[in-house]
Parts: C-alpha cells; sequence; structure tokens
C-alpha cells in the first residue's frame, strides 16, 4: 500500500515531551519535565467516598448513555463558581469536554480553515499547537515577555493578517510560568476589540495562585470576542478528563455538532462523580491546601536556582501554576543540556517544542508541581553543576 | 462579527436523533428511537465492587495521568479475547478510545484529506456519516441487502474511485440489524484485497448474537487492510465512554499523535474500572445474559409485527444486535408517520439521517433493546394502527 495519510497528520509535531516521559520511568531520575499535579494532595478518600455514595443512590442512572452538552448539574456547578468571581456565564453556554485538550481539538474543528492565522504565544502550549496544526492553521508567535504579550508584536500581527483565533494562557502560562498584568490585559483586549478575532483564554491553572492578586479574565474585558477553556484536573483530579469550555451561544451551537462528532459525550460517570465530590466538600478548602504546597515547591525551586545555577542563568518567579522557564546563555542548546543532564539522572523539557519551527533553543521548562521540595534542591543542584560545566 | 465558522462544521448533518431523544423525554411516550442498552442489565454491584475494590488497592494510581495508548492491561485483555476468536492481534496494536465514536473521529483524522472518497453502507450508521462529513470526505454509498453489501455496486464504485476508506457494521448492522453472510464477506475482501483501500469495521454489536452463527472478521480475512472497532458500551457498561481501534503498526503511530492532540488519553479510571469488573466476573456469563434478554425482546417486537403492521410492510429479522429495519411501501415518508405516531406517544427514527442527501424515505429504524417485551408489544400495536391508516 501507499501512503494513505491524510496531509493534515504529516503536519503534527510528535510530542517530544512524551519521549522525555518514557525516559523518567526510571524512578532513579529526578523529573522536572512532567506536568503532572502532586499526586500527594489527591482527595482520595473523598473520591472513594462520593463514588460510594453516588452508586449506592443513583445506581444504574450513572451508568447509561448521556447528552452531549455534560451533565446539567455541572454545569451550574461551574457557573456558580464563576459568579464568585463576577463573571457572568450561563450553565447553557458550557459545555463538558474530556479535559481542556479536546476544548482545543473542538475549537479546531468548529473554527479553523486550512491556512486560517493563528496567533500562540511564544513559547506556548505544545498541546494547542498539536491541536491547532491537525487543522493547518498557519501559526503566527507573539513572544511573551515578564508582563504578557509583546503588544507592539501582537498589534502588528493584527494589521498585517486576518487572524482567525488568538490563543493563550494568563495566569501561570504553560511553559513559562508568567501571567499577563493588568495593564497588559487591557491592552490585549484593546487590540481585539474591534476585530473578529477570537480569543481563547486556556485557564487550567487559574485557581493555583500563591502569590500576588487575582486578574480579570479576558472574559470580563472583551466576553463577545473570548472563548473559555477550564479543567478540573489540577484542582481535583486528572484521570478522569473533565473539563469544559464556555462560548457564545452561536458557537456553542457548533461546538455541541463537533462533540457529538468526535464523541458522542464525556465519561459520565467521571462528570458525576466529580460533582458529587464537589457537593460534599469544600473546594476552597482543597485549592488552598494545593496553592500552600506547590508555593512551598515552587520557592524551594527558586532559592536552589538562586543557589545552584550560574548567574548567566535567567528565569521566571511564577505567581501560580506548575512551571518556571529558564534561559540560558544565548548560543546554548537546552538540548545538548538535556542529554547531560540525563547522565546525571535529571530531567526537565528543552524549550524547542514550545516553539513554532525553532530549535536548538537556549530555554527550558521546569516542573516543579510533582516533586518535593528536598528532591527539587537535589535535582537543581545536580542540574546546576552541569550547567557550569557549559558556561 | 462575520461568520467565524469552518467550512468543515457547516458540512456536518445535526442529528435528527438528538432531537427525537428530546421528544421521548417524555416518559408517557413509547420510545424505539434510542440506541440505549437495557439498563436493567447493567452490572450494577459487580460495578460497585470493581470501583471499591480498585480505589483501596490502587489508590491515588488511578487518579493520576496516564498514556495515551490507554491502559496496557487492558490491552492486553482485549488481544487475550481476540485470541480466543482467533484472531491475532498484538496489545500494542491497540489503542483505547473515548468509545468507538472517538476512533471514527481519529481515523478521518489521520487518513482523509477534503473530497476523499468513502464509501458507507445504505443505510449507514449516522455517526460515521457526522464523523467523516467533519473531514470533508466525499461519500459514496452502497446498498446494504439482508446478505451483505451490493457487491456489484460496490466494485462499481470502487473501480470508477479510488476509495480511500469504507466503513461498515457487518454484524447486526445499526441502523438495519442485517448481518453480512460469509459468502459477502469474502467477496467485499476479494474487492478489497489488491486495492489501497481501508475497511473500517465497526463491531460495537458483535457479541451480542442471539441467533446463528459466527462469522470471519474482516480483520482475519483482509488484516492488512482491516481497522477494527470495538466497545464496552454495549457489554458492560456505556456511561465510561471506553473503546478501542486495533490497527497495523503505521496507522497506529499516526492515531497515537491524533489521540494526544484530541485528548491526550482516554479517562484513566474507567479503563481501570472496566478491567477491574473484567478480571472479577465472568463476561461471558453476563454476555449470554443480554443475548438471552435482546432475543426475547427481539422475538416480542417481530412478532408483534407480524400481527399488527399492514403486510405492505417489510422488516428485517435481525441475528443479534439492538435494531430492526422497517421498509414502507414506496412513496409513503416515514417522517410523515412519525409525525402521526408522535401524537399516540410512539416514537422511532425516520431512515432519513441514515442516508447522505435523502429525504422522505420510506424506512425505518426501530430499537428493541431499551423496551420491555409488554411494551414493545403495546408499542407496535400503535405504530401498526398508525400504519394501517396510512397505506
Amino acid at each position: 500500500m501507499g501512503n494513505i495519510f491524510s496531509d493534515r497528520i504529516s503536519d503534527v509535531p510528535r510530542s517530544f515531551i512524551r519521549e522525555i516521559l518514557k525516559i523518567t520511568l526510571d524512578e532513579s531520575v529526578i523529573s522536572f519535565a512532567g506536568g503532572l499535579p502532586n499526586r500527594d494532595l489527591f482527595p482520595l478518600e473523598e473520591i472513594k467516598a462520593a463514588t460510594a455514595k453516588l452508586l449506592a443512590e443513583s445506581g444504574k442512572d450513572v451508568l447509561q448513555y448521556s447528552s452531549s452538552e455534560g451533565y446539567r448539574e455541572l454545569r451550574e456547578w461551574i457557573a456558580a463558581r464563576y459568579r464568585k468571581k463576577e463573571m457572568t456565564i450561563d450553565p447553557d453556554n458550557i459545555l463538558i469536554t474530556a479535559g481542556s485538550q479536546q476544548g482545543l481539538d473542538l475549537l479546531g474543528k468548529t473554527i479553523l480553515n486550512e491556512g486560517d492565522s493563528v496567533v500562540i504565544e511564544e513559547p506556548g502550549y505544545l498541546g494547542a499547537i498539536q491541536a491547532f496544526s491537525i487543522y493547518r492553521s498557519r501559526f503566527h508567535p507573539v513572544p511573551v515577555n515578564p508582563e504578557g504579550m509583546d503588544l507592539d508584536m501582537l498589534g502588528q500581527v493584527l494589521s498585517s493578517h486576518t487572524v482567525k483565533l488568538m490563543y493563550c494562557v494568563p495566569n501561570f502560562q504553560n511553559p513559562s510560568g508568567i501571567s499577563y498584568s493588568a495593564e497588559n490585559r487591557c491592552g490585549v483586549a484593546d487590540l481585539l476589540r474591534q476585530r473578529n478575532t477570537l480569543l481563547v483564554e486556556d485557564d487550567p491553572y487559574g485557581e493555583l495562585r500563591f502569590l500576588g492578586q487575582d486578574k480579570q479574565s479576558f472574559h470580563n474585558l472583551i466576553p463577545h470576542n473570548t472563548v473559555l477553556l477550564g479543567s478540573f484536573s489540577k484542582i481535583v483530579i486528572p484521570s478522569f478528563r473533565i473539563g469544559w469550555i464556555a462560548a457564545r451561544h452561536d458557537i456553542m451551537e457548533k461546538l455541541i455538532i463537533a462533540k457529538q462528532a468526535s464523541d458522542l459525550h464525556t465519561n459520565y460517570f467521571g462528570q458525576r462523580v466529580i460533582l458529587q465530590y464537589l457537593k460534599d466538600n469544600n473546594i476552597d478548602d482543597h485549592i488552598a491546601k494545593i496553592r500552600e504546597e506547590y508555593g512551598r515547591q515552587r520557592d524551594a525551586m527558586v532559592s536552589a536556582i538562586r543557589e545552584y545555577f550560574p548567574s548567566e542563568a535567567h528565569y521566571t518567579e511564577p505567581e501560580g501554576g506548575m512551571f518556571l522557564w529558564v534561559t540560558l546563555p544565548s548560543g546554548l542548546s537546552a538540548m545538548e543540556v538535556f542529554k547531560k543532564s540525563i547522565a546525571v539522572k535529571v530531567a526537565f523539557v528543552p524549550g524547542d517544542p514550545f516553539y513554532v519551527n525553532r530549535e536548538q533553543v537556549n530555554t527550558l521548562r521546569l516542573n516543579f508541581s510533582s516533586v518535593d521540595a528536598d528532591t527539587i534542591r537535589t535535582g537543581i543542584r545536580r542540574l546546576g553543576d552541569v550547567l557550569k560545566t557549559m558556561v
């Protein structure tokens, strides 16, 4: 047989992270490579109780097929949570998805034609690059800095191209850990307000702030332009794959069709267990625990970097989330560092996959949420020793 | 804002079944419209036990992110089950999906370019029409008859077009309930063997045979050409959305990339619960119960049709599965029948959505798996009374 594959699948970068994660299956490797939440914080006993109660009280109801939109009461819970943050979103404008990643796929399906222009952050979330690549969009990377998007560059791109969609993670971005300032958000909103560009605000980490003040969601600044993605993976548990999209009515109609065609509906049992958990427990107390622990882990990483990295290495100091971003002296390839680092049993993700069409970059991503503080110090010390031999 | 939607989403037919199902939320309506398994047969106590045991023994392991391919031991179980049917499939060639529907989406993603020719059955599974429409394929419907595919027509289509993909449900087809005979399967295989056409063999109902003998899978006849889809929705429970694709190595590589981009991985907790259930129970005993009950329900429907329908109506007599297909005298629109039938509180699916670009057809689908035998008789009697006023 000859080549039977679609053109689109040839365009999708294979996940380098996947390959790295195989290396880190070796338990003697200290891994800052993954993007996993800290499993010590999973509410196991509460999930046990929720599961047992649900099966006892609702029985076969929770084992049958369900609706494409997702369970109504769960969508109402999400809407109520937004209300607490002074965001007005109707449950009818919320679609339950198989994690945020599926939200990206459904948006690609419903919005993107081949060659459509998409603005992404540089560095940007690998999963978004993959998801939109499937729909053969044309990427326009706009650099992010500690304040947020480079507004001059964004303005230039928006003026010179018809940008259909812009993707961003304004809170504790993956991979960089940076957050958009209030001013930067207003600047982005001003540039988009009068345009026919859809802003995809992906917010998986927004609740995980351990420093500073919450900022306005784009949904409040430019509601008509904004589609919001959320997830229970980082605040409850990830294995159920329960996330959501909040979008205006006309987009929701199309997303539901795309959802049906993609997988009929999201795992209904999981939706019900998550809701039962949310009803029977105080999620704010739980999130407070996660924030506290991640804050400690982040502090351990920042202070170890300060102590052990050569002064030529720069790094972000995240106010929340799970990642920190390191910039090495220019000319030093993070991929080369990776090879030496693996030899001393420390893993991370070289920056390369977070760029579109760039290689041998001098940046790298470190995850601090899945490793305890002592191990963080050990790993950063070893990585610092490697770096000192290379700068 | 102007139109921001992709061309592809405009091509997808909205599910008429979805609209019908809203009508049938009225509990006084006898519904033959759905495609739901009989919930009385769900193994609730066994699922309770599996869930509790899994959380007690594996704890936080089953709450974390997991691999895109799906849980290895579950893939091994599926491979072992195929071995019992004398089908050789390696666990590495199995990808766990969010139900069979996602299998269709992933195949569309990895195989279909815009305008690529796809053979589907006429009538054909609505979900496949939707899934492939997203990738803007060109459909070539080939009629099915009680023996299987119309081989002459299939031969003509294959000779005059470069067909990239052919989709079929050879066992107890949705919507018609027919099964391909052994001869018909060989005929299809002979036509495809030397061609660069991929056969998608969707087999959600294969285990639900209550009459006759099992037939060879296309996977055994033309393994290189065949991609096999399976699901736990009809033999265990549907709400977890756990299905799979079995495909040869080069296709699997691309499917894994598409899976990652689509939703990272399938609900891991659900995979583990299903596997725990399968390990602790005898699935053959459970399937035997389903077969027996569906056989009874099917018999009730066939005998009620024989008694109450006008003799001008023809119908299939399925050997398994969940559906039966009725052909009315030509010129009589099933959609018109539907309107009168709803007035006497009986619902079904008019044939229209199972065809590509055909309307006001004289066929309709009846589901017998989700209604008990007595209710089936009552509903069929009412529907017969309506039909007698119209033929």
